[in-house]
């Protein structure tokens, strides 16, 4: 993710947004090249009998804007959905951690080993969606034993959540806390595992892939056969306009590609990393583990992973 | 479900999406034979006193567009509800595995006698919205005695649901879980129902039928008429633009159509036998019952069904 | 409701989707007739000093198609949230069923009883829906005391319900069922209130009557103008080209109109006595109370009321 | 809100809806004699020099239809949301008071009381939403000492919440109600607390000012300047189109002005009145309080207050 | 967040929204400057061979709209959903403090502690979003030993939180609530942590950087050139329309950015001091204390903080 300060309006219209940009300069080029050939072309047009007008594009080109909003809100709503479900998790996990504190008022040593679980539960899934290997944050928080039965599960995120729960059953065998309050915690381990499933959908079910494919196959078609129909209008600006209007097409097309899988690492991704950095503070914060590890800052490039 | 590894730009362009291209193909070759009438008509049109010009074609189009883009929403939503219920269903099964384990700490058996529940549960889902037998997969799950009755019921998903309600009710009365460990759970059951409530509701109830009729024939209509229109602008370019117009119309109400059944076994279609491969691991892997049916991979055309 | 069977995409260009088709034929008939009218006047329009061309028309068009999307989504969301209300009835009940099952394991009778009010209480939502007399059903369901209690009422579904809950009042004072227990089911008890007071906000509060009007007149007079508009650029094809807008806009018009009020009797509704028959038939055989109610089908023009 | 009977598709394009149009007449009368000055002024067109096409507002146009369509649905969704907590206030009583009956089977005179304190929490929600005096109601249903205490507050719809939630924690103090019934009927206290604090968000925090005044200003320019580009292609049908072009403008902006603040007295609020009537029919009928007060029919102009 | 009265309908075209307008004044002059540039340079346009048209301005005019409309319904969402978390603050801490004085029936003392929590809770939160020293506030409401270990921590609103917890807790463990009891008070709390995280979520994670960015620069090159594509059709009228159409695009271009940070201290933001002020008025009046603390007002521009 991308956290720029407040910019003037004017400089921002320079900032250079790479992660887009560099993905379409390529096509941009491609265009510019095809409205030169255009320019050139043109002399021969009515030799060749060939006529292209504005209108049909103009008509395409509404009706591709519209479809493009629908898919840019598709993908949106991934992002948005996404961003909920790790919001949720640090609320679930502080709601879990103030419950555990409450309960076991003089016993702060519950409260530790449970903190770290949660804590070692969210840098897990962060593995699993970003199919990093998680051993080494699962051996720095978790006990040994534990980080070993984890790692031999093929889903070590939902293990964990297990483990969770097994250690709530085992407080509530050995009489300290009530069904009731059992109930109340098991309650935040289900906002847990809704969290975890929420996650594995959006990273496993993208948004049809025929959706994606006409898409970006009609706004590339469209971006190219455009300079042949405006030349007759425009002329010598046709590269201008051309390349402008394939600018507005083309990035709004490749964002909303970037913003269907918000768990990767482009610069419009979920910080995952500062997520799950901010969750390991407030555990330890609220356990008053000091010091606290250093608190994760966007790079100079603004990007915060 | 079709899915790919992620591919450049350019290979994207000419990737074969069949499910849907197939089946407008017959279509598009109409339009371009309509596309080669009208270039021959053209020279007869003003002997004929035939008039068509497109700004009313292009009115119409984004009327239509919108229409369309309404219809894709409607559509989308369907498909993202159904995946919705699928997530909810493996969510609640682990959750109320995890309350098994938790609350019988020391009585393994019990928890893969519910297990097998579960597992048969979404099996059993799955078979009842696809309509296929679910014998084996039952038979494969459930005691025998059991199994007979859900297949007397003509309800099977729901019976089993019943089956897991009347457990649990034996455990409360038996005294090995108390009232307020019952509801809890009984509270996951009753999301079960609402998962098993929800995909029947939308498999059974599909978008008013006047609207995909309405916007068929609309889209259809227009797309014939379009080369007539274009002609006295484009002249030989007709065929081109009336193609990749038609295309852009075409493919996307079919799309529209497929993903208005998320349940079927078309190529957007929703995995369910990878989603109940993924329950069945996932209820066994938390048991520790391994090994593990194998995981259901995409074939060689990236399909997972 | 009208369920197809699928349709061959050709074949189903020609299906007669009567409820609306009938609805705008004699104003499509009008649009004709206009239309012949214009052609007609054409020679006088210089002569008259008339002019009317595309351009703002096309305006107009959009402006009204992007208009005409919001009421569509607006009554399409009307739609939607009814059925899902009445899915919701169908799940809370079988949740309910389930529960009393459960808990009260050995005696069927009152599983029976209750499942006997629940049947009662859809159908008489139904009646209270459609304004139809209830009474029939009513008596074929509960003992003839409570049957004239709660015809007395003049709100007969409410009074259902809080006979439901007195029941339910009833079994805790026996003893019969912990407080906890009772909650439980008190819960989906609150449910089915939700579903009784959602259908009727549904029923009673139409979307905002000046939405219809302005969208209704205006449609129709842009329909009406259209033809004189349309007749320079077309002449003799503007018959064709007319119609066929007029048709997009008036059916989609007249669907939304429909589609707002969806527990009436017209084609596109829900249906209501098919899922009442569902719940029934459900209810019954859960209590394995056979023969069920014969099964609801679609009639020979696929309708289901 | 209007209730009107269906009318025929004919009729109902002349039914007169007061509340908008005797709103936008004064504008549209000024309309027209914009729309006549341009008819005289246009011979002057070209010695001054002007020249105004058509196409630069039809872009215009379109982008106004397009921020007018997210006026409209924001507008909507406060009306719709509205709606909502009011339906919810109705059956959030409802339920409360089933429970109250449930529970204290046989004290019909707790139920009552309560019952009356639910009738008095909604008028006087109604009161504080339409800035109107409450204390006559106030005074009818509960007794003087209440009232007065109820009448001192500030907020005194809040503080009518907060005695029933002391009436409640008197109940159980008393032991009339377990600590788990208790609770159950808190959880409804926090819905009603819900409603009142939603309808206190939508009531004070209105559209971003910027958005009503950007578009009204926008709207009502684009109305004016539009006969001045119209009159060139239209000539003598200028005022038909421009009228007709600025009717479908101005009165979707006047209406969504309307919906968005939806506790008002204007013909398209909702009906509070008539919804607070029903809630007390339902409170008293519901304790077979006879005879019921009367119900709130639509006037002869079929609104309803 | 401005309130204005209502005013005439013609004499709020004249208002003068200062936020958004003052930040476009100057691209407007710009624009208009440009126009006057473009007027100069249309006679050279031949011997230049430059030629621009409005139709691809008119297509690419339409989808910026489009995509704007997006950008305005994502920007307005985040505003609507920070003020549902705002209002959803007032319901809980309402609803805490219900419960409080409900089961603490004669012990006023414990509900004025509990409610400066909450009070305390409500500006912290303001001022950790405004990022402002919260430090009198925080003194001025609780004791001063907790005052000081909210300051220490790096997260003081959640720790306000986890204080209120433990109070609970302690309640709990002198036997002062049943478990069932502390239970439904947790359920609120976990309410309490779900807006300070949603707070939290919309301040940290802006709409996805790229977004803004590519609509920023496309609508402000798109009306830097427009003047020159308008010249041919308008000549002298170009300055009007065009300065017309940018206003239209910037200034909601503008807003969208202003709703984006809903945090903010602009005209359009949340009134967040007045919404603490309400909520100290309410626990204040809720146990009784008076004299309330003044009600905050609007200034004499309208304007709320």
């Amino acid at each position: 993710m991308i956290v720029r300060p407040h910019q003037h309006w004017f400089r921002r219209l320079f900032v250079w947004h790479g992660s887009v940009l560099s993905k379409i300069l390529f096509r941009l080029s491609l265009n510019l090249l095809m409205s030169a050939f255009a320019v050139i072309c043109y002399q021969w047009y009515e030799a060749l009998g060939v006529r292209l007008t504005t209108a049909p594009f103009s008509l395409l080109g509404v009706a591709i804007a519209i479809f493009l909003g629908f898919r840019n809100n598709a993908s949106y709503a991934r992002f948005t959905e996404a961003r909920l479900l790790w919001g949720t998790l640090l609320i679930t996990q502080r709601s879990l951690l103030r419950q555990i504190k409450s309960v076991f008022l003089h016993q702060p040593e519950q409260a530790k080993i449970f903190a770290d679980l949660l804590t070692a539960f969210s840098w897990s899934l962060k593995h699993q969606l970003r199919q990093t290997d998680g051993n080494a944050d699962l051996r720095r928080l978790v006990p040994a034993a534990l980080a070993e039965e984890v790692q031999r599960s093929p889903d070590p995120t939902n293990r964990l959540l297990l483990c969770m729960g097994v250690w709530l059953g085992e407080q509530r065998q050995r009489g300290a806390v009530s069904d009731v309050i059992y109930e109340g915690m098991d309650r935040n381990l289900d906002q847990l595992a809704r969290v975890l499933g929420g996650c594995e959908r959006i990273a496993n079910t993208p948004i049809p892939f025929a959706y994606s494919l006409i898409l970006h196959r009609t706004v590339y078609l469209f971006c190219s056969l455009l300079p042949f129909a405006l030349v007759e209008d425009l002329h010598y600006m046709t590269p201008l306009v051309s390349v402008f209007i394939s600018y507005t097409f083309l990035s709004l097309e490749s964002l909303a590609e970037e913003l269907e899988h918000p768990f990767g690492m482009a610069a419009n991704d979920l910080p995952l990393d500062a997520i799950c950095n901010t969750i390991e503070r407030n555990m330890r914060e609220m356990n008053d583990q000091f010091p606290l590890p250093e608190k994760m800052l966007p790079d100079r490039h603004y990007t915060l992973t």
